[in-house]
């Protein structure tokens, strides 16, 4: 006999499934508008014909393996392994996972760490794209300020030891030690050294997030936490998104072999694809990457430049934008009293769009601050809109 | 002050990964055994020019949108809802989420529907690669017979009113109605309409895993579930695997709008990717995909054509061999007494090897029957694994 009333889905749902979280909303074209928001690469530095080229070899070459059932393509595994090495990161493939873009890592940590009350440790500000997944799985987050030179670090031995006091131990610290995003800073070493004994100590691990270390415009930076720290309390997560393409979707874990397999047991749907991590893989070989790495550092330093010689000609002087040594951002902070959401509403209506920065705190901080990206318009298009956001100042003084 | 004792990386992980599961087992090429074990499509098809083409047109055309950030394909998704639309299945884009292989939504659909105790009524036999996502969320797994046209439909009924009479509700029906795995089975209209007639009547949703719907190689098979209600209890999940490659991992769900929102919030990475959503829809426009399946249909059509003669030259005429009407496999019976797993083991001595029914079943049963894929193995060696199973039996009776 069927059940009395008249069943819906909607009953069927588990528990966490009831209700709906904010569905991702991708940027609609828009005009006029100028972005200098997204932190997306630059579309015409895209390798396209060494691409294609990578892709004709796997499909003269491995179209039998690369387009049957398999695992994530070895030879990837082990190209990712041999850049750790070059970095002086110890690993072996047992050490890495790849995954559909860092983004797929940073959304399964939680899975892996978090129960809901447990205690993670964020950068303010940081890249609120990883923290959201650590919040939704129920994660206390607490947040160390981040200065001039990255994560203060005493300021987090002090919370470390707060909280060891409390009894309370966190579970990881996120953070993104080179060429951070928002904030453009670059830890210097002897923080790095710092955190890695920290970490240690206290029993915590640090997730480094590296999306953006090969695109240094000067001088490499120091070592990689992960470099620095040979007993599994550094999980470095990378990405070819900033070196190769975003669209592809490819990135990696690197670490501790107990915490990766892991990681790979809450990827429900297994491996990366055989296709695309050999196509990847393909591209990377005979030195192309490592070609274009040089291309993209020249591009983005040229544009680095260009917004930030643009600042000094239109801006206030009293608006502090510290230069960044390599990555896609300037973060810029306000005089005092002055609101960026109010900058952002007064720019938008001079044409230009950027992302105030309260949108990188998890504790609600941020509006004396806000982020540009120089990675995605044109050169013309970062003049213009570091001009137009001059004239949006000047009508707020 | 640091916690007193050591700490491990271990009291870090949350309770649910504690424990490690077993990982996936990826085949190793195996010398001179023959292996007709494995659902892979057939390499020599795989369409790599065209494959190829459609890549080099991406690069060329809309690699600035195609490589970076950004959803998966909309075009791809109208390109699902279009063949939706073609197979009789009224859809709009947001009835369609695109997922890194139909394996993906299979993994995802405990997430949205499936708390620990919950009942799922699965096919006996079935693909158990979908139904231990199911277990894993802590399913009650119950089985319906599968008989020579697929699921025994008065036995679902019937189990259906037990469970209603106990006030238990099913929370999904997971089935292969068209050339089904393993046994190849073809569910007729009327028992499709009986299908999605209870599911409404007792309020439980139906996946309709459609994998090899395309691949008939007589007769269009019959409407699909999703074709014949129209009141969201059906969801399709489907897959370019077996029609265009296995290693892109590209598939779909296709069902109601709450369902597929809830798919997409659970799918933690986000979209499939920009890029390959792209290069798979411009590979199906123009026809291609079209002519491709007309390739593959005959193909494995020989293919079958070819083990089935050789099975009736080789083979005790007591085991039950039916025809299958599509898809990769053969379903094979064994005379009462007999045991597939007794089987493989005489027949792996002997060169060849093939998966046990004891594997398609939630239940522990299936030592009666086993599965040979035809798809994988050239032509020469469908005829010696089956020559080779045949003086297997020779030696068992």
């Amino acid at each position: 006999m069927p059940v009395s009333s008249v069943p819906t889905l909607h009953e069927l749902y588990a528990g966490r499934a009831k209700t709906l979280g904010p569905a991702q909303i991708w940027p609609e074209h828009e005009g006029d508008l100028i972005t200098l928001a997204y932190g997306f690469a630059a579309p015409e530095m895209f390798p396209t014909d060494d691409l294609l080229a990578a892709t004709a070899e796997v499909l003269a070459e491995d179209a039998a393996e690369g387009l049957n059932y398999g695992p994530s393509y070895p030879g990837l595994v082990q190209l990712v392994v041999d850049r750790m090495h070059a970095q002086g990161t110890p690993a072996e493939p047992g050490n890495v996972l790849i995954a559909y873009g860092s983004s797929q890592v940073l959304a399964l940590l939680p899975e892996v760490f978090v129960e809901p009350g447990d205690t993670v440790i964020v950068e303010g500000p940081t890249f609120m794209g990883a923290v959201r997944h650590f919040a939704a799985a129920g994660a206390k987050l607490l947040t160390v300020n981040v200065d001039d030179h990255g994560l203060d670090v005493d300021a987090l031995e002090s919370m470390l030891r707060d909280l060891a006091k409390q009894g309370k131990r966190p579970k990881f610290i996120y953070t993104i030690p080179t060429f951070h995003n928002p904030s453009g800073t670059l830890l210097p070493l002897e923080r790095r050294q710092r955190l890695v004994e920290l970490a240690k100590e206290y029993g915590v691990l640090v997730v480094e997030d590296d999306a953006y270390g090969e695109l240094y415009f000067e001088n490499p930076p120091p070592p990689r936490l992960s470099a620095l720290n040979h007993d599994g309390w550094v999980l470095q997560v990378g990405t070819f998104s900033k070196i190769l393409a975003p669209g592809l979707r490819m990135g990696w874990a690197c670490g501790n072999h107990e915490i990766i397999q892991r990681l790979h047991s809450f990827k429900l749907e297994g491996s990366s694809g055989p296709y695309l991590t050999r196509v990847v893989e393909r591209y990377c070989a005979d030195g192309r990457l490592a070609r274009h790495i040089e291309e993209l550092r020249a591009a983005y330093r040229e544009r680095r430049d260009l917004m930030l010689a643009a600042i000094a000609r239109e801006w206030p002087k009293d608006v502090m934008v510290p230069k960044p040594e390599g990555g896609f951002f300037v973060w810029a902070r306000l005089p005092k009293g002055m609101s960026a959401t109010k900058l952002l509403a007064e720019s938008e209506k001079h044409g230009v769009t950027f992302v105030p920065g309260t949108h990188f705190y998890a504790n609600g901080q941020g509006d004396d601050a806000f982020r540009l990206s120089f990675s995605f318009v044109p050169h013309q298009q970062i003049e213009d809109g570091i001009a137009r956001i001059g004239a949006a100042f000047r009508t707020m003084v």
